[in-house]
């Protein structure tokens, strides 16, 4: 199931969540079959937004970073996941190797692949960094604030094998996006296990896609637990290729976002939900929070014609090319009045760990992803707050993380869904 | 791997842990061979010394009770290992009958049960107690001293399946340990999965034949990372059925104790330990703490034959029928300078927590498991001590549970022999 971590919101249990907490065998049952079915990507993290009403993913990252803000006391169940995870992929595996993100890593990033290389090894593997970018050339050593030290070497490439001088691993493990597309040193090697396979790079991957599958997913959970799957998936609508600046992107544009407010429009009149409709405008291939844009009324649309004017916090930033449109759910929760989204992680099928998205000078209804944001760790429950399924509401807490871990594995189903779609080797796709 | 929780032991790491520290990817992978080879027990709980020079299991309990003395915290890794054995056993589950102890349980042994029950429901099951006792008929409530309720229903047979009222579950979990042989409601259960299987309850179980198994798995251990196995393994002798009364029964015992001591005092001397030897007599058959014997010398056993004379606290109580004769292993263990043993806790392949077993009244070469014994559960190794494989010696916390954890699994790895050994449908048995 899903380890039981301190969520921020503590007021009543509302009817989605009741709902989805009495259903937790049935629930389960569901995830056990999916994945008999179809393989879990080896790990991603999931950003939630909880608006009470409603509760869905608004993003799947099949590449996480951050594995640093996770609570160090969940170390052990994500060291658990990914033995099982090793176990069925390469039970004979001695090595993994890691492959970082080309560039001068932040220390954000080093202490996440300092985790991350920790949850490995602890899980019995020797783990190293094997980096791919050209401009590695010898082996390097960082020392992080802990005073632990990274080494990062560079990858060599074999006629079907990448390894690092000496070390022959069985799995390598992408932790770089590949926006730029699959560099030829990655290509081709049928010999090792490449996880994620790279068509869940940027350079192929589509949220609009990921977001279609996701739909699929809730529709057939809406119907396993008798809700409407409206309650946990985002509308969404997309453009294809446009330039923003010109008339005809910016009239597509202009279009898609009208029709998507007024399906919430009719959504919230339907659940008698007094919020404003908002929809969230960002680039269909990109995991970065850059260009997200958060859009109350078309004619808002009509700034990004016009010089700016003021410097408003909520001064239009549009992406690039494929934008995808998305129904903006509000986020209810805070951690000291500052707005806050939960992330959730998994290893292979397991829910490992959370934290949440924190920033001070966001609005409910703004994307948290934005530079400014905190990170705070979901700790554990403690023993008096074990949440006991079975017993009378009220007489012990409920596991309310479980209903974010519901919700980060649907989009982990969907993003399987999504990259058995993409499979080159996949006949049926 | 195994999580880092804290030992009472805090000394300097000595030769063999250090051996097995540094072979942790080897072992790893050990492990997982194995486990493609052979079934886990689907839980099991182990008892071990550590002597410093010498670690070794000294009972393996396949119907373990006592979850409750496992700390809280670790919880999410009992949920996760369950959700992982469900996954292979059973993966259309919905629903799980837990069948207990016959006979009026003890307030501990409802709070395991409570705990047990808990750790399925929280991998997604229905789970409810179904009781065997014929002297159940109606379905009971009992009140936990926490205020929790556990309800018992007896359980019913229909043809080929063993169920409750409007219950049928897909698997059904024995934790009782079957001594007087399984009855007849249990027998010809071909449409439900029974773990652990019929066989390995105490009717046909014999210690003697767990051990034997566990020492060709403590050969091929030592082979792998390049150990003597008598480090981890307790020699071992047996006696078929014996009367300890009839002079017969008790020369078998003589001479079967007098030859282990003699080896085990080679043993000392190979490695300059300067400890008196001991073995330790126990029912080849049983689970239970009673009739178990600390001998230091074949002469102590003319007590038998002799009224008891004093009630020393090393009053020999001898075990009937066949009998395990034991090396013993001193534990060097100590809490609040109480003997400590440590028991590790398994369910499917992984380590999910362990506590100690403290005795204030007992010495360091008798056995622990007797009335006054206490229970410390290990707790989770905090953020500031997580072991940091591949730094240098010194630089992190070492794992010491890492060890007890090895140790463990591999009684665990050889119950999995011992029940393939005895299996009726098992050909090659």
């Amino acid at each position: 199931m899903v380890p039981h971590l301190i969520t921020a919101l503590t007021g009543p249990i509302n009817e989605l969540e009741q709902r989805i907490l009495d259903a937790t065998p049935v629930i389960e049952r569901w995830f056990r079959l999916e994945w008999m079915e179809h393989t879990p990507p080896l790990y991603c993290s999931v950003d939630i937004r909880n608006a009470g009403f409603k509760l869905a993913p608004v993003d799947t990252n099949l590449y996480p970073d951050g594995w640093h803000n996770l609570s160090a006391e969940t170390l052990p169940l994500a060291v658990q996941a990914a033995q099982a995870a090793i176990e069925k992929i390469c039970p004979e595996a001695r090595g993994l190797m890691i492959v970082p993100e080309n560039g001068k890593p932040s220390s954000f990033y080093l202490a996440s692949l300092a985790r991350l290389q920790l949850i490995f090894r602890q899980a019995g593997l020797n783990v190293r960094l094997g980096s791919i970018d050209p401009a590695v050339k010898k082996t390097a050593s960082v020392k992080l604030p802990d005073g632990e030290k990274l080494t990062l070497e560079p990858a060599l490439r074999m006629r079907y094998r990448l390894g690092l001088k000496d070390f022959d691993p069985c799995t390598i493990l992408l932790n770089t996006d590949l926006s730029a597309g699959p560099p030829g040193i990655l290509e081709d090697l049928h010999e090792q296990y490449l996880l994620p396979p790279l068509q869940a790079g940027w350079s192929v991957r589509r949220k609009s896609r990921h977001f279609r599958c996701y739909e699929e997913v809730s529709k057939r959970f809406g119907k396993l637990i008798g809700i409407d799957p409206w309650l946990i998936n985002p509308m969404f609508a997309s453009c294809g290729e446009i330039n923003i600046h010109e008339p005809a992107g910016l009239e597509c544009l202009r279009t898609e976002v009208d029709a998507l407010l007024l399906k919430i429009r009719r959504k919230y009149k339907e659940y008698g939900i007094n919020e404003k409709p908002f929809v969230v405008v960002k680039a269909d291939n990109s995991s970065r929070g850059m260009g997200i844009m958060t859009v109350r009324d078309a004619k808002d649309l009509d700034q990004l014609t016009q010089p700016r004017k003021e410097k408003g916090k909520t001064a239009l930033q549009p992406p690039n090319g494929a934008v995808l449109i998305q129904e903006g759910v509000l986020t209810n929760e805070r951690i000291h009045d500052a707005v806050a989204e939960p992330v959730v992680y998994m290893i292979d099928r397991y829910v490992v760990g959370g934290f949440y998205r924190v920033h001070a000078e966001r609005d409910v209804d703004e994307s948290l992803n934005a530079p400014g944001a905190r990170f705070v760790p979901l700790a554990f429950a403690g023993g008096n707050q074990l949440p006991r399924p079975g017993v009378k509401p009220g007489a012990s807490a409920p596991n309310r993380f479980y209903m974010y871990g519901v919700i980060g594995r649907l989009a982990m189903v969907a993003a399987s869904y999504e990259l058995e779609a993409t499979d080159p080797d996949n006949e049926m796709s």
